[in-house]
């Protein structure tokens, strides 16, 4: 299946990422000097992410051509996506360009984020053909695209694009009527203006503005939308509730942009009724149980990176203490969150061994292998990893990690991680082998001595204790026996 | 340490659940007959999340009373946190009350989603102790609270507020000079009546424009904030560049809020050095690839759920293909995200039994272990796992795994799983028992009779090759050997 790309900007070249990673052919015209350049940077950006994102391949990518007319562009593409400057005159010389090309049935799609479509069918001599999709940058990694056509346009024609674009991952919002701006950007300019009005007065500078949208209701957007959020807001009398008790400040002077549409009765109705429909029966407690679990899956995933909330975290979480108690390390503790459930109803395996993997830093770290010593070129990877689940755990419970140093001399170290659930009942074993490497050569190393002699003082303080039960265990022999008395409550 | 909370509606009782949680004690003063029921249901919400954003235990909860007078809540409170109706008479008189009991070096502060300061202090006897500190909702997971004096305010309390605010985990923003609606809520309220004449228009239903938000730029709003977005949508250039592209959009009638300041060269000017300011010299290219590492983590983030864009990823990977080929069969192919790998440079440990865990959840599936059987109340559970890793993988490599299985009979399912990299070459080995289990008693339990033969024909389909190097091996073996030549590659 072949595409079209005419103009190849951010948003073109965003584009042609997209569809040639989802298996098409994309054939590209933009004769500017850094067109060229500007793919390659985005369709590397767009590796390096699109696939990243799924838990199954993409189809094998498809071919890319920069070609030297619009004719060559067009031929045998059933797609072709318009991302030219917003200017009509421009629009019209290049659709002038595209129509004699186009193959019968093939749709051509505007990336205009502002004209109407009917506006630019009148440019064209088969408008019945032209559509409106419009993305967001990034356009390969944001799902969506408003789809929008005129009186003019056949409602299978909006089915086919939506189709189309499902195909390739994105979240089609088909718009029943027209008009200018649509609804993305509307509500961006409304921010827009409102940020151009704290700067002029003052009021807050550019990063602070920022700071008020990704710490807070920033989080919110990527979630749930407004109405939802508001209806959260009114508590469970719902949105006419919410209008009752907010709907005044709708008239106070908040804001420089205060032209609003009045409150009346048939508004209210209007939007109780949708908002009514949206939530489709959920009390406002069940919606506010899944708002949370989606801002702390969300906050988590930005606390590697350290950005926004996921920064805040981090900050936070360095002032809190590890409590010890009983004669082995606590080298972890921590309360399961709802994202680390699966199918079954209880933790997943792999977070028993992401947990038994801090740990080990933890254990590590307090020997000496800190955020500097590993940036000076010396860390420890694992070899070797035997679990036993013993008990499952659910969300909310707190995990203890406890952790013996069976072996601890130089390159290698052998570790034994005992998991404890919520009331100290052991939920799994997890033995590990970790070696001291060198991150230049990767290649296996003896520790600098401060670390060396740490490790070998946590071997002598632990050798007094039993050889745990389980460790040096294989699978085979579980594996011979009947396993349903000493396995009974595997994960 | 002891925290007041007057007025325990949402905002009063989500800051409750943040102070208890973070080791305060909370003394509540609210009469209203559901103050109670909320807090409590409240608490629950926060309790089964809050904790769960942190790999460290938060300190042990505090004590929360419920009180009878506002003197018994705010004496020897250090902190006295008002979130009362928005109305100057409510207010003034819950101050009256209030500050004949505030200890020597207490703050007021006041959650006023709008109100200045100065018209809160002008109600006030020492209004040098009241300051604004407005949360967004929900308290307890949102970091953002703007801090907002006057000029009666001392900086000394902003800085006080600041760093009690941080240790409860929260991103103070404070702002050097008030206004009506400080910075969050006045971009809110430009988007709300913006989407309110778009409800009135009929140019789009509650639903829609919730979709617009959440699946597009809601997204970019969770990582990163109005300004540096637009920077780069600006291209190289910076912010200035973005003005010359897309300035006159703004004076465009896309939106009813049509009140915006002269874009005159001083105003740009103050835009362009601020925005200098906050990205740092980051090159845009840089910041682009920060983003989408952001982006990938969060919508990943929200596909267990299905959630916004989460759901989006999952309906479009239901419909692509696992391609097989050689002996085996291929139960996972996917690549692998930057938010996988760790300090060490190459993918965490604990992502190689994430992809196999899914390589035997595939496996099972593909044997009749659907989302209907399990749904019907039978499942695998994992007893023992032994992994080996033997190379290292990094981010956007595609890993591919194949599975054996060793003995799949009845109640008992012996597999191994072998991992290779982007060149074929074996990355780890992953011997996992698992055990067919029924969810109502979580006992071992013989599967159906299909499911029982699809895993045994596998095994006997298997049954030819040899038995894979490593199975049933132990750390133990390799504890007693040298390592460098046989675990020269480990992670």
């Amino acid at each position: 299946m072949k595409v079209a790309i005419i103009g190849c900007g951010v948003i073109g070249a965003g584009w042609a990422a997209r569809f040639l990673l989802n298996g098409h052919d994309v054939s590209i015209f933009d004769t500017g000097p850094d067109a060229e350049r500007r793919m390659r940077e985005v369709l590397a950006n767009a590796r390096s992410s699109l696939p990243a994102l799924y838990d199954r391949p993409l189809p094998s990518a498809g071919q890319l051509d920069f070609v030297g007319t619009i004719a060559e562009a067009v031929t045998d593409a059933y797609w072709v996506q318009e991302s030219v400057p917003e200017r009509l005159e421009v629009k019209r010389a290049i659709y002038a360009a595209i129509e004699p090309h186009l193959a019968n049935g093939a749709l051509l799609a505007s990336s205009t984020s502002a004209i109407r479509p009917s506006k630019l069918q009148e440019l064209c001599s088969h408008p019945e053909r032209l559509i409106v999709a419009h993305p967001f940058n990034p356009v390969y990694l944001l799902p969506l695209v408003e789809v929008v056509g005129s009186e003019l346009t056949p409602p299978a024609l909006k089915a086919r694009a939506a189709e189309t674009l499902q195909s390739i991952g994105m979240h089609p919002l088909v718009l029943d009527r027209e008009n200018d701006g649509f609804i993305g950007n509307r509500l961006q300019e409304a921010m827009w203006r409102e940020t151009l009005w704290m700067i002029k007065e003052g009021v807050a500078t550019t990063a602070q503005i920022d700071e008020a949208i990704l710490y807070g209701f920033g989080l919110r957007c990527a979630q749930m939308g407004q109405f939802e959020t508001y209806r959260l807001a009114g508590g469970e009398a719902g949105m006419r509730h919410f209008f009752a008790q907010f709907g005044p400040s709708l008239v106070e002077p908040l804001s420089h942009l205060m032209d609003v549409p009045d409150l009346d009765a048939a508004l209210i109705d209007r939007i109780a009724e949708q908002s009514d429909a949206q939530s489709a029966g959920r009390s406002i407690r069940e919606t506010e149980r899944a708002r949370d679990a989606s801002l702390v899956a969300m906050i988590r995933s930005l606390k590697p990176q350290g950005v926004g909330a996921g920064g805040t975290i981090r900050a936070h979480e360095a002032h809190l203490p590890l409590r010890q108690d009983g004669s082995l390390p606590v080298t972890a503790r921590r309360v399961i969150p709802s994202s680390w459930t699966d199918a079954n109803g209880h933790m997943n395996e792999a977070h028993y061994l992401e947990i038994a993997s801090n740990a080990a830093d933890a254990l590590t770290e307090g020997c000496g292998v800190t955020a500097e010593y590993i940036a000076a070129g010396r860390s420890h990877f694992t070899g070797e990893t035997h679990v036993r689940y013993l008990a499952e755990l659910h969300e909310g419970d707190e995990i203890t990690v406890r952790t013996q140093v069976l072996y601890g001399m130089g390159k290698k170290t052998h570790l034994f991680h005992r998991l404890y659930g919520p009331s100290e009942e052991l939920a799994a074993t997890v033995e590990m082998m970790i070696l001291h490497v060198d991150l230049a050569t990767r290649a296996i190393r003896e520790p600098l001595p401060n670390v060396a002699v740490a490790l070998k003082n946590l071997e002598k303080a632990h050798a007094h204790l039993p050889r745990p039960d389980g460790a040096g265990a294989a699978i085979r022999d579980l594996y011979k026996m009947e396993a349903e008395h000493s396995v009974s409550r595997a994960v």
